[in-house]
Parts: C-alpha cells; structure tokens; sequence
C-alpha cells in the first residue's frame, strides 16, 4: 500500500521515456487538501538540483505534492538543472491547480545528464489524470533505479495510519543513507511536530544505514501529513510509527542493495553513549573486509576487531566481545579460536553482535555484503 | 636492493611455515652497530601485541634488529600474543647478542590466531646465520602477504643512502595506510632527526594511500640508521630521500593492492589548505562508486562531484573543476555533457586532476580500482 495507506493521499506513475529501459520512471504523490510536510536531506557539498529546490519549498512546512523522476539525477547540471527542476515543479502545479511552492521535486539516477523536459511535459497529463488511491506501489516502483524490487511499510497509532516507501540501492553512506524516502500519514500534525519526528525519530534510522559508504547528492526523506483521519495527534504514537516505517524501509533497502547477497545486521550494546555505540555499528557494516567476508561466508572474525578499532571510539579491549549470530567470536579482545561462526554466516541475514562492555547505550545499524555483483553493476553503470 | 642499499645493515629471510603456502614468511633486518631508529604506529584501537611492544622498544631511540613475521598478524590475541610477541624479541636478541630492547617485531596477516612459536625457534638461527648486505630483496619477500611482487626503493641524500620496502596489500585505510614499511639510512641520524622525518615526510605521504579504507591493527612505519657512511647529516637533503622512497613504496602498494587493476591518481589542487585538498583526494581515491567505474573504464564522472562532495570539506560548486586524464569532466559544478573520458581511463594509472578553486594548496593522493578480485581475494582470506 505504500504512501496511499494513509488517507487523503493519491498517486501516480508513468514510464516517461527518462529510463533508457522503458520501465516507470515517473511519479507523483498527492495529498487531497492542504497538507503539512517536514523533510530531511543530503549533507553532499554538491546537492543536486531538487534539493536545493524541495528545501527552499518546506520552509513554511506546507506541500501538496511530491513529483519524482528516475534516470537523472538532476545533480552536477548547474543553473540549468535548477531552472530544470523548477519548470518541473511550476507544471505539476499547472497541472494540479496549486501553486508551485506546494510542489516539492527529488530526482535519482546518473548524475551530470539534464532531465529532458519534453518528455516531462508529454508524460504529465496523463499522470496527473491517473491519480489514485491505490497508486502507491506504482509510484513507488517508479522511484526506483537499481533495485530489484520495491520497499514499502505501513503502520498504525491509534486511528492514524502511516504509509512510506523509499528507493535504494547503491550511493548510500550513513549521513542520511537513503536515496529517497516518503511517508505519508492521515494524522493532522502540524509542521513542527513533523519536523521533530524527522530529526529525532527519522534521521538516526537512516544514519544507521550503510550500503558503499558513498552519500548521494539527491538524499531526500518526506514526510507529509493529510490530515485527513482528522482526531487528536499522539506524537509519541505517531513518531513511533514512523519510525517503525522507516526502519521497515531501512532494512529492505539493506537487503535489496546493489549486489547484495546478505544483510548485515550489527547489534552494538553497552556503549556510553548512542553516537558511540553508532559510529562502531557503522564501521563494522560499513567495512569492505567484513562484507566481503560475509559475502564468501568466510569466517574471519579478526576483522570485526579491526573494523570496531577503526571507529574512532574510545574502547576497553579488555571488556569487548562480539558474537556472530549465536557463536561467540570475540571475548575480552581475544579472538577465539576454538569456536567456528561459519554455520552462522550462510543465512540470508547476519547478525554481528557486539558487547562495548563500557555502558548502557545500544545502537542497530544496517548493511549489506560486497559481491561480485556490486563491483558488476558498478562497473557498467552509466553504460 | 632494499633495506640494505644502505650501508651497515644485513638482511635475511626464512620459510619458517607461518604460511601454509611455504613462501617466506620470516624476515630478519640487522644494523651493523648501534642504529638509532624512529616509527609511526595504527591508531586502530585495537593495535596488534607487536605494536605495542616496538612503541615500547623505541621510547630510547635506538634499535639494532627488526625481525618480521608474515601470516599471523598476532592481533586480537591478548596476554598470551604480547608475551609471544616479547618471546620473538627476546629470543633473536639472544642469537643475535643484543638486548631485547633493541628488537623491533612486526607481524602481518590472519587477525586472532597465534604465531606458532615452535616454528619460530627452528628456524631462528639459519635465519641469523644468513644475514647478508644482499638480503634486501628476499627480506622484501618474506614480509608480504596478499602481495603479487616486492616493493622496493632507493634514493641518495649527497653521501648518504636510503633504501626501503614495503608490503601491501589490503585493509589499508589512509590514516597511516600501510601495513609495514620499513626505510634504513647510512646516515649518522640522531633519535630527534628521525623522528622529525618520519613526522613531517613519511606519514603524510602514507595518509595519502588509501586501498580499500580499512585501517589495519598492525601498521608499522620504521626509520633506522645505522651511521655506517659517517659524514654530516643534511636533513633537509635526508628528508627529501626519505620521502621519495616512502612516497614510491606508497605508489608501488597502490598499483599491487588486492584485485587492483589500475592505479588512481587524484591530484588535488587550488585548496585553503593540506589538509582539506588530502580530504578532497581521499575522498575521491576511496569510493567505492569511483573505484568500480575505473575498473569498468566507465565514463561516470558525476562520482567525482559526488565523493568530492562527500569530504566534509567547504567547497564553491562554481569553481570546482575535474578533469580525468587531459580531458575536462566538470567546470564550474557542472558535469560535461560534451566531452567522453572514456580513453583516459583505460592505461595502467588514471589521474584525477580536481582544482578546487579556493585556494594555493595541494595534495596527491594514491588508490586503485575496485574489481571482482578484491572481492575474490578477501571472500576467501583465511579459508
């Protein structure tokens, strides 16, 4: 169901010609009255075009519409992919009777190409007039460019529904790791409760990502608010279940990454603090070693202690231990050797559990494996 | 020529069966008289025991023996590793009749299983039999790993000689990317000239390597002098030999790295500072995204706006240019349309030249491509 679970939501999707693939490469995403919006997005030096266009729209915490193309990236293209992603933004509201600053834009695919526009404008009418309550996984196949499939959740508070879909699959480091992200909720939040879900519920979800350590130009998460279940907004309700939203997305970006074989899960306990407890999660999932480890089902815990020591991380040797799965690997420092985790690396997720020993704060962080077909996909990608 | 290309050292090297492969795997680098030594260590958090006995061995300065051991990195192995480690040392100071503080140890490969000391004390005294002003070449053998060939370097500071070697191959991340190095001197250095040297000549060439990101727990950088061609110390002249060998060692591990197929060049210029255009460069050098396009010989220059984006550093999109090979990619943030890079990134060495546009300062920063066999190589390291 996507972003059309909540209520007063429709979509739509078109295959526009931006894709040399012919597959749907337009989407559109429409809240039926004046809705409320909050965002988050890349901390790349050279955010594309959209970005700096969708930022400047949220600044009143109002939107209406969220207009996305796949194929371009609308990134590295200047003053021109600014006009661009403008002219994209003031015909979607042409279309829809709004006005432009209601209209927030992303685009993902290769970055340098422009967006052609005339095939934009041909596509538009017809997306426009196929707007629906059951558009959501059209629109979130859509947003779509190297994944296999596409990633959607819903969840509940109380009488609200919440509803989200994002893209991976490759360019994702844990600043904000996410190509794009859109959750949808019928719950009538006004701007600054949504804004305090993104910061504090959203943003350490996705930071808890990574898929190649490479942050993308375009990372954009939306959330937008209809209003129309109408009742009184719980925030904590509400925040938790966007949160379970995000994370549910999180993890099938992790499991659908480029070339991935296997999710990794990295569980990190007693650290002093959450930033900390991170920052290793991040090291571990994020390490070349580890994933190509995880990849050949190769056990070499080693390179869990290494990874974890490359954190920047104050830690106690003497008190750290790690598991993998259930079969402990590391203990007090030492790396064991009379156990063997390789029974635990054949699934089709990994759990790497690591114990700091040092306090309570905890963290979960997603990757993924690095196979053959990471490096293949990458190799031939704009080609 | 090595190690021994300067005068007053003797070098040698064993099959000591710490390889299952029966390649060489012990080396052994002794300075005639008295040397004076200085280093630079991992700042993993976890620092393998023989880190941390050398740090210990080099408070005074002064050191006669390195001894090196290839095939257990004799990290993650606590107590029990810090006092085989001090076994090793102790156990070539009495062949070779020094004191034990004059051993530096250095172990590289699998993290977590011990070094078979039995081994060791069989092969000790044939090893010390064979010391020879020859043996620069086979001890560059014995301390590799995942190598393909040795990597070695000269150069002349006026009387003085300077010779080094290194070994690569993986989990080499740029603070202080290298697994081993080790540079002698005839030169008659004092403790604080050394040091001075490896300070401000060595370690920043080698944070300015980067394979595949993954900071070792063994990195070990040695600087000995053994004083044997007498004469006045030139520093200036010294450092300058110094660090073209360190900085050709440096190149030869990035053109050896694990699966590389090319080596990466990214020339950093037009910075505020050093240390901001090594960030660019690293940047650059260690993603993923542009590592596999250069091993695809993929035209996607958009990943170099994109990585360069990604290096925390301030930049002006509108003065930012790149060029791949002689052929301009991005001028002024903007990803040409108009040109194809595609034959520059075909030879054995691609330079990615990134002008900033901000500033006077520069860096060169070394790293390869991203290829099916790194993935081949470390999903099955220790299997």
């Amino acid at each position: 169901m996507s972003v059309t679970y909540a209520r007063g939501f429709g979509a739509a999707a078109a295959s526009a010609g931006f894709k040399e693939s012919g597959r749907p490469d337009l989407g559109l995403l429409v809240c039926d009255g004046p809705g409320t919006a909050a965002g988050a997005f890349t901390t790349n030096a050279f955010p594309a075009a959209p970005v700096t266009l969708t930022m400047s729209h949220l600044v009143g915490g109002r939107a209406r519409v969220v207009l996305v193309n796949s194929g371009q990236a609308n990134a590295g293209t200047g003053d021109e992919g600014l006009e661009d992603a403008s002219t994209m933004a003031s015909g979607a509201a042409a279309a829809l009777g709004c006005a432009e600053e209601d209209v927030l834009v992303c685009s993902t695919g290769v970055i340098g190409p422009r967006v052609p526009l005339g095939r934009f404008r041909a596509a538009l009418p017809k997306l426009a007039a196929g707007l629906s309550a059951d558009g959501g996984d059209a629109f979130a196949e859509a947003i779509c460019t190297t994944d296999t499939r596409i990633k959607t959740a819903t969840a509940d508070a109380g009488q609200h529904r919440v509803g989200g879909c994002a893209k991976g699959a490759g360019m994702i480091a844990p600043r904000l790791a996410t190509l794009l992200a859109f959750v949808t909720t019928d719950a009538p939040a006004p701007p600054d409760v949504l804004r305090r879900i993104v910061n504090e519920r959203a943003i350490p979800v996705w930071n808890g990502l990574v898929v190649d350590g490479c942050q993308s130009t375009n990372d954009t998460v939306l959330l937008l608010a209809s209003g129309a279940a109408g009742g009184d907004v719980d925030e904590t309700a509400l925040g938790d279940a966007v949160e379970s939203v995000m994370r549910s997305l999180a993890r099938q970006v992790a499991a659908d990454a480029e070339g991935a074989t296997k999710t990794i899960v990295v569980q990190v306990d007693g650290a002093t603090d959450p930033v900390s407890a991170r920052a290793v999660g991040l090291a571990v999932a994020g390490s070349d070693l580890v994933k190509t480890a995880v990849f050949g089902s190769d056990p070499n815990p080693g390179r869990i202690l290494q990874a974890a020591g490359d954190a920047a991380v104050v830690v106690d040797p003497s008190r750290f231990r790690s598991s993998i799965g259930d079969i402990p690997v590391i203990e007090g420092g030492v790396v064991l050797q009379a156990t063997d985790p390789k029974r635990a690396l054949d699934g089709p997720e990994v759990l790497v559990a690591i114990d700091l020993g040092v306090g309570d704060a905890s963290a979960t962080v997603f990757g993924c494996d690095l196979s053959y077909d990471y490096v293949r996909i990458n190799a031939e990608y704009s080609t």
